[in-house]
């Protein structure tokens, strides 16, 4: 990255207030940004951005702490991510050709404008987009429709049948439609239930490192239109979520659970297997749901309870080990005064 | 698949009620299942099997509900349990060769009628056995011994040393006898001790996705007989299972655990190291097991307690804000007794 | 392995006691040894060792029980560390050469002495030091940078730009800079913050397999040197951790988390995101980390509190159901005792 602050405020529509020429060379933070960056700050941080080594401030507005270049604009932090954006596709450009080393099965049917890295195996009757990003050492198995300007990292595995939609990322070494977890108990013997179900990834969709999205036993495991998994996330078959969710990483869903739109599920988020969780519930981090929950409820604890009840809950268990003498105490008093009204009344 | 319900009736021995040419072509679940398909209904489902769209039903007997063309059998799960098999089978069929882009080391003895897909490393002195598949990008260290008609999915690492039964699966990117973590605190440095045991993997253990099976320090990791572990699992160095245990995702056994015969440990279970749980024991999702505990009973909580007593304390902490105001108001209480008995006294 | 204890006492620095020309082909722990094996004993457990059927013993002293021969020397773990080195260096003894199959970016600048496994790729402008190991199925980004004497394991992805020290060991299936985790909701979307920061690896530090170590939104992710992370660990972006760290199994660090010198983390510690933990903090297995946390104090618990009292808060708790019936109780003697003095008093 190589801007001269005049560029970037026309490419963002702002001002510059300062030298038009100054040239940064990359975005940092108001912390730990140096002379060659633009560092941003809402208006909350103003008051901290003066204190900033960044050469350039990206600010809704001049301030007489602010000695450094300015680009004025009306939100810097969307204009950052703009600019952060460009850095992005910039750094991970990569060549649109189809690495020799790749494996590409009969009947595959591939988009234009495709990167195929090395390694890579599409395996038979696979249809990939346009504008795909197949990086290395990553299997698609047979039968997987992939859909436009979708990106599987390095390593990602892809099993038979599933189905990925358009502008989906998934990172790298995640797992999508393995077998789910299904065993019947006979005479003392574990014994497999075949997983014959797909996996679909709806469009927009955003799947961490590391995951595990299983296939069904019988129908589809579902991660519904702009959803977004952080790492570690699991999957279990059957489960099928609404449009834009959040999991953060190492949640936890077990087979055939329902979620709902807008679900938020913080780090390490469990849950029962078979349960629904309403639209826009959000689950802080470490909460195990039991049963079903109902939407548009903030929950916490183990197992789930509306989160001021939980935090309450929590609060109360600090005082335990006090509140058990209290009691301990109390339980004397109480004989004591049964005692002097016994003799009292004899 | 196609079938008509006649050879389907044929394979699984059971006897047509309605159309025997009639055709279905994927097997689903009473919601999901179309004109197309076949459902299935043990009788204790047969209610709301008159509901389902499927062209098809397995039952275990006719009822006036019932209007789709039926298939009678005895056990209809596990009717369509065989059938699920073999739609599995066919759509996991992959040709028994050796890619010309496996790498192949010295002294390797390879079985009969293998499937090594593409990139897939086989290190020095390893033996793979007769029918195994070892997908793509697999790596199976030196001196490995994999036995007959086992999965090892794309992605794999097994390290050096390890051993692998017959009839086993291992899913994708799951890495088998990698360093138990271990280190020595030295002048204040973490010193690392060297990690030259091995890990068994006994015959029909099936293994989740993105599962770790850590080799031991000095003797033997080992995956019992049968044992089936979900996506996520964590084995420490040293952990040894009985047969046919049940491990649900992201279970993680620290260092030296032993298992018995048939635990099953819920989603999220975890134990401190080098503790024992008993034959039969089942550790309910979440449950930490800090010391040993006895076989043949169920167990919840954080630590680990017969499941009944912790359902109990859980029921009981929901009163916790509640009991504390409790609490109070019989301590003033208590208090005006206390006073009102003293002015009595005097 | 093969050697007389002759030349094992003569590398360690010790003296045998019994014939000095048996050969011992293995280490293992005294429960496990055999006849041709030796085993090690601190002074502990000594009492025990005269049961082992190894062939031979290090120990600190000769003692009545023990019959095996004997090896003595002053500190018989670390001297089996020696050993077991040499043996893990052997066992992983692997040619110092690039595969033909490795995939070299244009720019790349390799040191002397390497390994590079088959199918790695190295991608434009990386730069690797000398003496490191790149095994199979590896993707090493466009400018990343590794120091001498690093071991990068099968399946480990390092994406654009992350740095890597010297002497640093990622065990299999790990994935280093991957995207942050970072989304703004506008207009009912989930908007993705791109993330253009990167990480650094310190030297000395270990990887476990299946981790994750995010890139950061801006800046830099870190791990300090000589920290060791264990297998399944999440580290999310712009953490930074000082030296030393210990992080078992499991743990998950939110962004922004700041970690000391010295923590140790228990396996499925958690934290809240941009939190601080003072130098030498230890967190018992399974702590979650709600605020930020002085050093030197060992904590437990959900939110994390210093351990003594989250024992005693836990024991107190199995008091509960039971600690509910004497409050029941003691409301019903206050009642009886209040009715009384209300009778007394009329």
């Amino acid at each position: 990255m190589r801007y001269s602050l005049a560029e970037i405020a026309a490419r963002i529509g702002g001002e510059v207030i300062g030298d038009k020429d100054f040239i940064v060379t990359g975005i940092r933070s108001l912390e730990s940004a140096g002379a060659d960056d633009l560092a941003f700050a809402e208006e909350k941080f103003l008051p901290q951005a003066g204190a900033s080594r960044a050469g350039a401030l990206l600010v809704p507005r001049a301030a007489d702490n602010l000695t450094q270049h300015l680009i004025i604009c009306a939100q810097p932090f969307q204009a950052a991510g703009m600019l952060m954006a460009e850095i992005d596709a910039e750094a991970q450009k990569i060549p649109h050709t189809i690495a020799e080393s790749a494996t590409i099965g009969s009947g595959v049917k591939l988009g234009d404008n495709l990167h195929i890295g090395p390694g890579a195996v599409i395996s038979d009757n696979a249809i990939i987009g346009d504008n795909c990003r197949i990086y290395a050492h990553t299997y698609i198995g047979k039968e997987v429709v992939i859909g436009n300007d979708t990106h599987i990292y390095p390593g990602v595995v892809i099993r038979e049948g599933c189905r990925i939609g358009n502008r989906v990322i998934i990172h790298p070494n995640s797992v999508i439609g393995s077998d789910g977890f299904g065993f019947l108990q006979i005479a003392g013997r574990n014994v497999k239930i075949p997983q014959i179900g797909q996996v679909i990834i709806e469009d927009e969709v955003e799947i961490g490192a590391l995951c595990t999205v299983n296939r069904a036993a019988l129908d589809m495991t579902v991660i519904g239109r702009g959803s977004k998994l952080d790492d570690h996330v699991h999957i279990g078959h059957g489960v099928t979520t609404g449009s834009e969710a959040i999991m953060c990483a190492q949640v936890g869903l077990s087979g055939g659970v329902k979620i709902g739109d807008r679900v938020m599920l913080g780090p390490r988020v469990g849950s029962a297997d078979h349960i629904s969780i309403g639209d826009g519930a959000r689950l802080m981090a470490g909460t195990q749901a039991a049963k079903s929950l109902a939407g548009e409820i903030d929950y916490g604890g183990t197992p789930a309870i509306p989160v001021k009840q939980s935090l309450r809950q929590i609060m109360a268990a600090t005082h335990l080990p006090k509140d058990r003498s209290r009691l301990a105490v109390l339980e004397k008093k109480v004989e004591e005064l049964e005692q002097l009204l016994k003799q009292k009344t004899q």
